[in-house]
């Protein structure tokens, strides 16, 4: 095992397949050094990947709207088997089959503790939070691979019950790293219950996710441009546009529509990704993350707002054991593709001209036809 | 009884007081033809005020930021004495002392039943929310005044238990009726408990009041300037400004402070007001409410965000019984002065000047020296 | 109209109908007298039934198990139509099809702010929360008749948006007014969600409607005699019994049970009646209602526990929501029965002797078959 | 380091101060057996104790109520300095001064990253949970002693800020590994909050701890022997007794009368403990922890009751705060008395006889005076 095929960033909308080393049980250097930790890594695990996606928030890099260099590494929709554990894993085995959070958390910290885990203090000197083959997201190397490395494995990975069992739902169970705790977590903070009406804006698979998570947490009525929603879901975040032939992009228009089609007291969930700093962002404003929002419109109808990274792993198990009794058929929902990894850039090239559809990378050839 | 004195606002920076019809048991005709409502009023009280605070969101009218007409009767912030009730008031009675939220609510829509008093969908055809002598909320006759109608009242009113101890602590109850619940409100939403670390924008009324209340909630730090807080609250608004001398104003400032001050994770409880249209708005979009936000710091910081109105229904008993316990002086926190009904258009002045003063007009003598 | 039909108890075993006075806009003389108030009711409206359905707690009483005395009128599972309002009544209209909450609230006390309305301090002077046709409850003649007063209409009644939809859905809508609610605020309280196991002990009506609430609520499994179930609902009561021939009544052997069953940390919801008195218990301890409870084996568990009567405005608007998009076939879950007024006295020895039915009255005729 | 004198129970009424081996980083065998974990411990660190209580608890064993077997260590409430660290330990170092929840947890579990880190899977065989020093909690060593092994340490260890101030306040801090959060968890689950009226049953250590948080919580009462609380808080458990010379044992007695005590619709917090099996109980029953509940009374008034052992991690970091910020003076509440080792087994005797003082065993003479 000398070598690991990773799909990496080219620049503007070129990513490709390279070989980098097979992974160690280290820490990466950004984080060694920039938080004074120990390289030597006891709590993690070496994974092959089962089922690896594409992910809308890899083509804000692709598209050269983020600022990361070429070479950054991509992949954090992570699902496979334990092929080799640290000396401090206790509770996964070798041959476990696992989902893996995109969220990296160290299981020791305050925010990790009130379950917080997409602000975790200990894997990212830049700021709290760390991802996968993420741009200012602590370095750690992507997933969309033939292995990868993840630490703090017994807290971060969710170990399925039976490995057949897991082989036969996995198109369903690679949601789980991402996507369906993200539309869940979406619905979830915008207050969806039983009986809910429901607002999701953006039908990409987050939004999908988001209507689907929806209908199980009991919403009565999911729907597009009604006036009198219970709930809204930002499923855009700020690469919105405006409606129409040659619409420009307009950053804010998606939140000033929730406001506009919520109801008062209203929960607006926004798992729709904004950022500190856009290059390619309209105006100066929009460059460093500003934009213009319509609080006085929220203010006078009570809105209250949830924003953020989905911390994973707070649903990953309840949405697991959905898809495990047959009752979330998530694959479905968001129109799941197997690919092999070397259909990995067509597929990126695809999703970013509209395919409706949920790229699955297949690295080894484990997911079943 | 054939009149009723009250502030009447009569221009950018003017108000004076004048004599109108001594209230009735019937609704405004705003709400009656708006809502196709019955005029008379069963379920309402009049009160004598025993007392009534000048409050900051005045001054937005006075100041002429607002659509207010000439002739808006002024004050939302009552205490008074039972002096008439309705046939089908059953709980309250002639005698009765009581805090009146400045929210108005019907106590039967469907937004009172969540305790949402703010929104309440019976009080204002123009939208849901209504309050007293405040432009767009329903033509409810103001409260700084000799009398004033209360609807729904065995729902509104928040009687005190004993009537002498109530005058002895009139200078703390008075604070009952929107400004300690709005300063709590900000403090409980931003999530403030046992040993969090407060940031509190603005040091006007509302923001000591805020202080104050988070130091009820169990703060272990309620500082100016940190830049780790725990929880944040912004108890100033729309009419924000920079720092100093000739600074301009600057209205998403104070909401954009927050979100660099606060730790990730944090909540950040906004009562200060913000609005759907201001006339007098810095440029195009500040007239219509919309400004700019530093939405992708708080996305990245995952942070919560309550708006609106509080809705005081739901924390005035709390604070009323720790005002009658002696554990909360809310008057001395905030600065209150007593001043007579005809002192208040000079109040008006001194406020809007920067008086660091909480105005608590007596208009019949009964707040004890 | 002259008379008005009601179902009565007429001793152990036995109930029989009876022609009482049409109902007035008036309290009962016991509330009357209790509390003070005055008999006037502006706020009440008189129903016409629709339907009005016997429930298991009724059985308490006609078994001779509690103090109701001979007379006593029974019902309190009510939908109707109104025919009269109050001078105080704004917002339903005669016409209306509405469900009533057998929780009789008055919306104006504190317990009724804080949605509670199952224990509201206005209405039966021996102790908080009343019901309809209940002995202890506060003396409010009851529902299994032709016509009903309901006091604070605006606050109890829910009225139906579509009075042509409403009685084409009745036999689902008429689960509103009890046992839909009770058994949502069973599976609600015991905290079951998305991917919960749920354990419900009980299969009549309530427990049928508890494990359908489940369903609605994103349970992945609703199971009997598992041993590790993460939320559990006791659906029971008091009346509880062994297993086997000959089994007798074992009044703690259904939460003992749920304490073994359920897995650390869970949630008991218990919406199973327990009762002060029971002059038929089985022993000293079990007729003052003091039971023996496994209570070490709850403490080891860390189990939480949620008593009392379901405040059926709590959730009664989100489940008629989904009644109404066609997402809860309660009726055919509960199994409901359709029977004339005339029936009702050998309905009720039939679901006495075990009958797995829900029965509904239909005393005008207008449930469609 | 070749020893570590332990205190040790030695039969009923008795204990004594024996040398052990001095701890290694090592999983008990219990647990290493049990749970089929490997015995090397790399996540542990090994303190020095600083201050180390007595707990109310501990006497349940030595009195002879428990299963506990001569020789069995005593000593849950530990703070200590780190000497040792594992090579998977990341975040405390050498020299750290660092308050432990009484709860070992570890950190990796489903209950764990719930925060129910009293219930954790994988630290005892026998069942959820466990704890040092304790009969039936999985075999760890007991911290009434000069050194003590940590497992998962940067999981559960609380680290102070800085050295100086944590020896300066160490009386207080010492409260932090469980009585004060135990007192807290009673106050927090039984929904104390600003205002509230507060009737706690024990005025040991315990009750002393949890009227102490009910006033941090914001109690605008706090009170004994009142009909109308709205919370109420069991710190007795199941050793209760009724009153008078002469009275018995009556375990059930203290919930009984809150249940009596409180309003409707409160919340009970039994931090008490209440056991599966007590060889001495006063009959059958009570010997397998069944005990004489008045569950009817709690049920007609919608009691909500929260069992279990306090997850210390929960509430620990917000206490510290409050203690660093010299808001909370636990010490002086709970009457902290610091005694060295050698003076613990007649301190057991005083507290047994009903001293009002909560023991600080100080083993390296490391408290200021």
């Amino acid at each position: 095992m000398t070598g690991n095929r990773v799909i990496v960033y080219k620049g503007p909308g070129q990513v490709a397949i390279e070989t980098i080393d097979y992974p160690t049980l280290e820490l990466p250097p950004e984080v060694v050094s920039g938080l004074g930790l120990h390289k030597s890594a006891p709590h993690a695990v070496i994974l092959k990947l089962v089922a690896t996606n594409i992910c809308g928030s890899d083509q804000h890099m692709v598209r050269g709207r983020t600022t990361a260099p070429v070479g950054q590494t991509l992949g954090h929709e992570i699902t496979g088997e334990v092929v080799e554990v640290g000396s401090d894993v206790l509770f996964v085995r070798e041959g476990d089959i696992c989902s893996v959070p995109f969220n990296i958390a160290c299981g020791r910290c305050r925010m990790c503790n009130e379950g917080k885990t997409g602000i975790c203090l200990n894997v990212n000197p830049a700021r709290p939070g760390a991802a996968y083959g993420y741009v200012d997201m602590g370095g750690w190397i992507g997933g969309q691979a033939e292995y990868v490395m993840v630490p703090f494995a017994d807290f971060n990975l969710l170990k399925f019950p039976d490995r057949d069992q897991a082989l036969e739902k996995i198109l369903d169970l690679t949601m789980l790293s991402d996507i369906f705790p993200t539309g869940y977590h979406g619905a979830y903070t915008a207050g969806v219950t039983t009986g809910s009406t429901v607002y999701v804006a953006g039908a990409g698979p987050v939004g999908l996710a988001a209507a689907f998570s929806a209908q199980l947490l009991g919403a009565s009525a999911v729907i597009v441009g009604d006036m009198n929603a219970d709930a809204a879901i930002d499923a855009v975040g700020f690469e919105a546009r405006g409606h129409g032939d040659g619409a420009l992009e307009a950053p804010a228009t998606v939140l000033n529509d929730l406001m506009t089609l919520s109801r008062a007291g209203a929960g607006l969930g926004i798992p729709g990704l904004y950022v500190t700093g856009d290059p390619g962002g309209i105006d100066d404003a929009a460059q460093v993350g500003q934009i213009g929002v319509k609080l006085g419109l929220g203010w006078a109808k009570s809105h209250s707002f949830t924003t953020g990274q989905c911390p994973v792993k707070r649903y990953n198990r309840r949405l697991m054991n959905m898809i495990l009794a047959d009752k979330a058929h998530i694959a479905k929902a968001v129109n799941a593709t197997r690919i092999s990894l070397d259909e990995a850039p067509e597929s990126y090239q695809a999703f970013d001209e509209g395919a409706a559809t949920k790229y699955v990378i297949d690295p080894h050839g484990m997911v079943l036809a």
